[in-house]
């Protein structure tokens, strides 16, 4: 690329400067932008050939694909921002069929009157999250609207990667007998951003869990590849997640409330908010299911990953021609886990 | 899958029902629209599976990976609407690195109130667009968010494609003395989308030009493998992918007025509109640069494509270290076809 200097007469403003409607028309300010700021905090090769698309090598095998838009609100929060979390998300989703996580695309809506500091403060948390994954953002695209047609940055985010010979992770292979592990304390992420918005002084310690799974899911998968269900219990938390995954398969669950692992003081600022940590939304934790004889291993080698090291076991799959999910409750009775009806935490991701 | 029919008591309202943000929560609303709106339309196997991501089988070799915001507005349009434009938009994109696109994945960011039925009309345009260009959507996402933080919907769609052996095309890959082509007729997108927003009655019967162009880029590397760079044309429109080419390989270009290929209705149309038909968005076009010897072959093969019937030679690649693309003018004259430093046409794709 030998784009002369003299196309841009001054550098961004990033301190004072504001996203307008031109850096979005595919012209010089919008070439400026992407050279100057999506360039350089994200550099490969890839992006540096400028094309509109990137042209990768990938092993032979099947691969992952997926994809999120990211919404959350505020953009920033204790624990991360929409940045490191439209990374985190879809490397998750990625790595949720057991794959390798390879690349990444990134597209941009901005609004008008944006600032530019806040903009590169979210495109460097993205850069370096990608940095730290080792999955790089290889191509993208950048469209602005007018102020008032959107809300400050929206990123959507989607991975490809490879799935290890062998590997058949899929949501409808949970049966009857299989253990049901999670990674982790639940509900961090969900709460992070809900006391944020609230303003919730006594909460405000509490940080995001938003973190890459992609390491720790290859070190399940390397004890155990016959693992039958993973999935990352984000929006509608692990409650949602785990009657997605009945119905997909056809089952039913018992679940142990007195297993779950459940922070302290998330569980007070639940109470607090007048929510129920089970379907609050987790952006670092991972929901596993497999055969009784894995179980043991795979938890194993969850808890010596630094991301799963307060890994439980937390019920078994069962037969149940309705899918219920069910809950042996601390008091020796039972309830139901139910899908949510409404609303519970809106823009949580 | 074995979903119950007794989890959703009415089938959504797409008369008059409106996107309420529980259709982005995670819960049994956005299962609901998942499985009566995106499911329904889309139909395939890797959306069934019901996980959040694809598994998807690609055939050994380099891929190509592109990533699209869509934010036109209005959402409908003479020849299309945003639903149609971003399947042929990301297609078009991986098409242009010479690959044969396989799958699609497509982010949905979604306004409170916006109407089911539009939705449902977006979705079903997108739909028909990927089954005629034979690429399924593999993998979604939906969100919403509050009224007016949106602009009813934004659609990032992501694809992947296979590049066939031999194949190297890119942006820095123009040589002084390549020749330079145009698939057909200029800026009728842009044109389509602008009387449409204007009102302008006597320009309403000009039609995006919106199309998938891997047919036709398969028909051109069939005659020449060795093609240098495929662009579309479509934000900064010609004007602006001839240089980004330009500066990338280091070259100048010299088109000629007289050989660009503009239908008189769409000059009308910009003469009316204060606009440069050099500058104006197509999404249904491509500017390819070849070396002489291949010329004649590739705009054969472009004019027996029906996408291409209109295709023209309209300049050849320079040596110039500035970079410049000029062009000879119908009178006689040379003008500087430059970058546009500001707006010009803002949320046209």
């Amino acid at each position: 690329m030998s784009r002369s200097r003299k196309d841009w007469p001054r550098p961004l403003d990033f301190r004072d400067g504001r996203v307008d409607m031109t850096h979005g028309s595919g012209g010089r300010a919008m070439a400026q932008l992407i050279e100057e700021l999506f360039l350089e905090a994200f550099d490969n090769q890839y992006l540096r050939s400028l094309n509109d698309q990137a042209c990768l090598a990938v092993p032979p095998g099947r691969l992952a694909m997926a994809t999120d838009a990211h919404v959350v609100s505020p953009l920033f929060f204790p624990g991360g921002d929409i940045g490191s979390l439209s990374v985190h998300g879809t490397i998750n989703d990625v790595a949720m069929a057991g794959a390798r996580p390879l690349y990444l695309s990134a597209a941009f809506v901005l609004e008008e009157g944006f600032p530019l500091a806040d903009l590169r403060r979210i495109v460097q948390s993205m850069a370096l999250a990608a940095r730290q994954a080792r999955v790089p953002i290889v191509t993208g695209d950048t469209k602005v609207v007018e102020s008032g047609k959107g809300d400050g940055v929206f990123i959507t985010t989607t991975g490809i990667g490879v799935i290890p010979e062998g590997v058949e992770i899929s949501g409808d292979r949970a049966r009857p007998g299989d253990r049901i592990l999670v990674s982790g304390t639940l509900g961090k992420h969900g709460v992070a951003v809900m006391a944020c918005r609230e303003g919730l002084e006594f909460a405000s310690h509490i940080r995001s869990d938003t973190a890459a799974l992609h390491g720790l899911v290859a070190a399940m998968i390397d004890v155990a590849p016959g693992i039958h269900v993973l999935r990352d219990p984000t929006r509608g938390g692990l409650a949602t997640t785990l009657n997605e995954i009945a119905r997909a398969s056809g089952v039913g669950m018992m679940i142990e409330e007195v297993r779950l692992p459940v922070s302290g003081e998330v569980a007070a600022a639940c109470e607090f908010l007048g929510l129920d940590p089970l379907y609050v939304a987790n952006e670092g934790k991972l929901a596993c299911i497999c055969a009784p004889r894995d179980a043991e291993r795979v938890l194993a080698a969850m808890r010596a990953h630094s991301l799963g090291a307060k890994a439980a076991l937390i019920g078994e799959v069962t037969e149940d021609p309705n899918c219920f999910v069910q809950m042996k409750t601390t008091l020796g009775g039972r309830r139901m886990v139910d899908w949510l009806s409404g609303e519970q935490l809106p823009r949580i991701c």
